[in-house]
C-alpha cells in the first residue's frame, strides 16, 4: 500500500557521551522513510531542503522505492540544522543550535501522483503545515497517523489540537502525554487524548518501552536492553516509521495488528540507536530485521498454566 | 514446596500524593509472606518484633498458612519503624525517620522445625543477618534469592559481597545495579553482577517493569499500567514474594519458569500499589489474582508472522 511520509529532511549535529558527530543527515521524514521503506512501497516524501542537501542521500531514498516528487529543493537556501548534546542517560539532551532555513516558510504541496494514498504518516513539524497537507488529500487516507512535540505545544497549542482532531493516531512520549493531558498517570492521559480526536494513541517512554491504546486496552511493548544506546537521535521517528511501515504492508489498521506495529517499531528503533544518524538504518537487511523482531518474541514470551 | 522467608516485620508511616498513613504495620518478610503464602505453603518466617506488634496481624498470618516459630517476640522492645515520604513519580522518596528498635541486634535463630526448606528468600537486611542464615541451614536450599538495597551498599559492601556470592538470585532495582557493577548500561551491569556470583538476576524499575537475566539470556515483564499508584512501599517485597512463591510451588527452577515467576511478582505487586501498606494484599482472592495475571498476558502477548 502507498504511504505518504511528511517531515523535516535536515542535518544534525549531535554530541552523546560516547562520541561526537559531524554535520549529518537527519530529519523526522528521513528516519522514516529509511525505516518503513523496509516494509511498504511506494513510500511518498513531502519535504524541503536546501541546496546543500547531499544529492547522494536523495538517490539512495529512490532506490529504496521513496518517491521524492513532494521534495521541494530550494537551491539557494539551506537545510534545516539541529544540534544537540545527550546526557548520560540518553533520556535528556539540550538543544546547542536551531536553524529553521528552508522550514521557516515551508509550503507543502501534495503532487496529482501521491493522491489516493491509503496511510499518512505526518512527522513531527509546524501543525499548520501538517494541517496544509490533510487539506490537500482528495481522499482520506485509511490512517493518518502524525508524531509532536512539547514544542509545539508550548507555542502553538490551538493548531495542534485542531490537527490532533483529525488524525486517528497520535505519537507523543510520555512527558508530552503529560503535559497535553494535564494528567500524570499514563492511562489517565491516554484517555484524556483519545477524547481530543485520535482512536489510537502510542506513548513511547524511550528505554523504557512504549504503550499503545484503543478504548480502553492497552498493549506494552519493551524497548530491547542493548549494551549501548549510541545515538538515540531519529529513534523515535524510526519507531514510528517501522509501525506505519508495517501497517501500510499489512493493509490492516485493527488494534491486534497494531500491536505487531509496535513491536516491529520497537525493532527498527532498536538499530537506530546502535550508530550515529542514519548509519545502522541504511545497513540492515531484511535477515537482520527478522532476527531482531524474534529477539523481541523471546524477550517478552512466557508460559502460563494457571492452576 | 517449603519456603523460609526473612526479613523486617514491622511499622511504617507513609505519606503519598494522595494520602497519609497512620502507623501501620509492613516491613519486607510481611509483604513477602503475605504475597508468596498464596502459591505455596508452609511459609516459615524469620523476623523479629517488639511487644507491640499486634496479635491479630500474627495470627492473620498463621491463618494464611505462614509459621511463626522462627520469629522472636521482644516483649519489651519496639518493632522496627520506618516513616517515609514519596514524590509525585512515585519512583522516589525521602525517609523521614528510620528507628531500628528490636532490628539493632537481631540474632536470627533457625528453628529445627525449618530445616530441610527447598527455597529461602532473604528480605532486605543487614548483609550480616542474611549470612547468619544461610549459615545454619544444614542442607543448602535449592535456590536461595536474596534483596538488598543501597544502603548496604553504601555502608557494609564487604558483608554483602560475601552474602550475594552465596545466593543464587539477587533482586536490586535499576539504580542499585547501576551502583553495584559501576555500569550504567543494565546489560552490562547485569553481567558485572553475575560474575559477583548468583546465576540470575533481576532487576526491578518500579513502573517500568522488571527485567530477569540468566547467561546471556534476558526476559522483560511490564508493570501493568494503573490509573493510579496509591502506594508504593511494600510492591518490591510483594514482587519477590510472588516470584520466589510461584517457584516454590512448581518447584522448577528452570529459566523458563522464572520468566513466569516474574509475571506473577508483577501482578501481585500492582494489587500491592493501589492501597496503603499491607491493605489490598489481604483482599484478593485467587480469582483476582488469575484475573490480574490474564490482564498481562493481554498487555504483552502479539502474533507476528515474519513473510
Amino acid at each position: 500500500m502507498s504511504l505518504i511520509v511528511v517531515g523535516s529532511m535536515a542535518f544534525d549535529a549531535i554530541e552523546t557521551p560516547f562520541g561526537k558527530s559531524d554535520k549529518i543527515v537527519g530529519g523526522a521524514a528521513t528516519y522514516i522513510a529509511w525505516s518503513a521503506s523496509n516494509f511498504t512501497q511506494p513510500v511518498q516524501q513531502v519535504s524541503v531542503v536546501g541546496g546543500d542537501f547531499p544529492q547522494e542521500e536523495l538517490d539512495a531514498l529512490t532506490a529504496r522505492g521513496v518517491q521524492l516528487e513532494g521534495v521541494q529543493i530550494k537551491k539557494d537556501e539551506k537545510s534545516f540544522f539541529w544540534s544537540g548534546k545527550y546526557h548520560m542517560d540518553m533520556n535528556s539532551r539540550d538543544t546547542l543550535d536551531t536553524q529553521l532555513n528552508v522550514l521557516a516558510d515551508f509550503d507543502p504541496v501534495i503532487p496529482d501522483s501521491y493522491q489516493g494514498c491509503e496511510f499518512l504518516m505526518l512527522g513531527n513539524l509546524l501543525p499548520s503545515v501538517q494541517m496544509r497537507v490533510i487539506e490537500q488529500l482528495k481522499v482520506r487516507p485509511k490512517l493518518i497517523a502524525m508524531d509532536t512535540m512539547n514544542f509545539w505545544m508550548d507555542t502553538a497549542m490551538e493548531d495542534l489540537a485542531k490537527v490532533i482532531a483529525k488524525v486517528d493516531l497520535l505519537f507523543v512520549n510520555d512527558s508530552e502525554a503529560r503535559q497535553l493531558s494535564g494528567q500524570f498517570s499514563l492511562v489517565k492521559a491516554a484517555r484524556e487524548i483519545m477524547k481530543m480526536g485520535p482512536k489510537y494513541l502510542v506513548i513511547k517512554k524511550g528505554e523504557h518501552g512504549a504503550l499503545l491504546f484503543h478504548d480502553d486496552k492497552v498493549f506494552f511493548a519493551p524497548a530491547l536492553p542493548l549494551e549501548d544506546v549510541f545515538d538515540p537521535t531519529g529513534a523515535g521517528d524510526t519507531f514510528a516509521g517501522g509501525f506505519i511501515g508495517h501497517v501500510a504492508k499489512t493493509n490492516d489498521i485493527s488494534f491486534n495488528n497494531m500491536k505487531t506495529a509496535i513491536i516491529v517499531g520497537s525493532a527498527m528503533a532498536s538499530f537506530c540507536v546502535e550508530k550515529f544518524g542514519t548509519t545502522r538504518l541504511k545497513e540492515i537487511s531484511k535477515t537482520d530485521i527478522d532476527d531482531r523482531i524474534q529477539q523481541f518474541v523471546q524477550l517478552v514470551n512466557f508460559d502460563i498454566e494457571l492452576v
